[in-house]
């Protein structure tokens, strides 16, 4: 890397990004504007205008480093380092006013998932993680945050942002892991890979995820003690269906009942 | 009433009891305790400790008045102003760390709804109404708020806490009524209301609600222009399954979509 210093620099991205989005979340804008996308996967402008911002800021400070985002082309993808950027990671969250929507700034590192960052700025809090610790801060609270050890997916909580992310047999394969478990919660996005880091969630189960809505979260999770992989065990970087666990058990568990499902 | 501010009561009820509550959220207590509830309807310290202190302070200021809660036998409950508390609407979503449960503090007259208002404390929002005007608070920040129009269920955005509150002919008609909408955001306990009667979401569509669960958020939803009524058109001062929308046409669709379901 270089001289700059690099949690200033990424904490940076995060305070712009969120001072760009901000304004547009619960505005009349977004309200008005909902209906006007045939098939529902809203773009707003919000998410353009914070990634364009993060992308000057990156190529103006780390003129070498690539760029891999949601609304636009890929800079770059060889570099050493490459920057993954998803704006608002939860746009349906964010359009309907829930606050579980989340900024996500990644790094990766000869194709590796380095650094991530998730920035949540309308509650205006932040869980990062380089892989090897994981911490938190909202305002002037700081911490180190970890994964909570869990046995068995009898007593674990489970969390995903739609059963209808799933279908067939993999809508099979998830609804035995959701009966194994003790708890779900529905609704999380971003956010519940992020409880899961603190301790707060045990199992997250998700499917059709693009590289930028994972690829961020996989050095909070990994620094907190927890196992990230896609349902048949492989690496996340290319996003697809994905199975995060706080705790190894409960992970090779859920991975067994879902492999009788074909994705 | 007396002479007391009422606005002024009701936020010291919400001050104080999010100042009992907040310290149990996200605390290791909480994660700890998780699994030793059997059947999992997890009663929290917070929950019990929030009730007395509210009870408490009515108590004192409005002895005449009736008390009926979550965690506590009703207290006067024939009185002619009668409050409803649920202090932690959400337990679910609040063990799993998910900022999306709320405190629920409403005032019954002569058995009508006739105020109500929603605190989330970690967040530190307020929503509440009077049943003729709707407001939210946060911080410095303090608006009216108004439900949005929505002329039809195909542009409508529908909130439920979880697909899972649903069995047999209710699950058909929530079904047939999720497949009408244009999006469906679960895991929104208490706040799916107030983002109703804040313009983000049109319906919510729930069944299996306790009195305490809706009775306070009922003013803050017909102040800020909506409809809400049991699925076959009724009040829902005693719960049980409850359909909302910010515009009377969508509540009439939803309805009817309903009916062809029993509960």
């Amino acid at each position: 890397m270089t001289a700059v210093d690099f949690g200033a620099f990424v904490n940076e991205l995060a305070d712009v990004s969120g001072r760009t989005i901000n304004p547009f979340f619960r505005s009349t804008l977004i309200a008005e504007n909902k209906s006007s996308h045939g098939d529902f996967d809203p773009v707003t402008e919000a998410d353009r205008a914070a990634e364009s911002v993060m992308r000057s800021m990156i190529r103006r400070t780390f003129p070498a480093h690539g760029i891999e985002g949601e609304e636009f082309d890929d800079e770059r993808p060889d570099a050493e380092y490459v920057w993954v950027l998803d704006p608002i990671d939860g746009t349906r969250a964010f359009i309907s006013g829930l606050p579980l929507w989340g900024t996500l700034i990644g790094l990766k590192h000869h194709g590796h998932p380095a650094y991530g960052l998730m920035h949540q700025p309308f509650i205006g809090e932040r869980f990062f993680g380089d892989g090897g610790e994981s911490g938190y801060r909202r305002g002037d609270e700081q911490r180190v945050i970890r994964t909570r050890r869990c046995a068995e997916l009898a007593s674990a909580t489970l969390a995903s942002t739609s059963p209808r992310l799933f279908e067939g047999g993999a809508l099979d394969a998830f609804d035995r892991v959701e009966r194994a478990c003790q708890l779900t919660r529905f609704g999380t996005d971003c956010y519940a890979y992020c409880l899961l880091a603190a301790g707060h969630i045990d199992l997250v189960v998700e499917a059709g995820l693009k590289a930028c809505d994972i690829v961020p979260l996989v050095p909070i999770i990994e620094g907190a003690g927890g196992v990230i992989t896609t349902w048949d065990g492989g690496p996340v970087t290319g996003g697809g269906a994905v199975v995060a666990a706080g705790d190894p058990r409960v992970h090779e568990q859920a991975l067994e009942l879902l492999a009788r499902g074909a994705v």
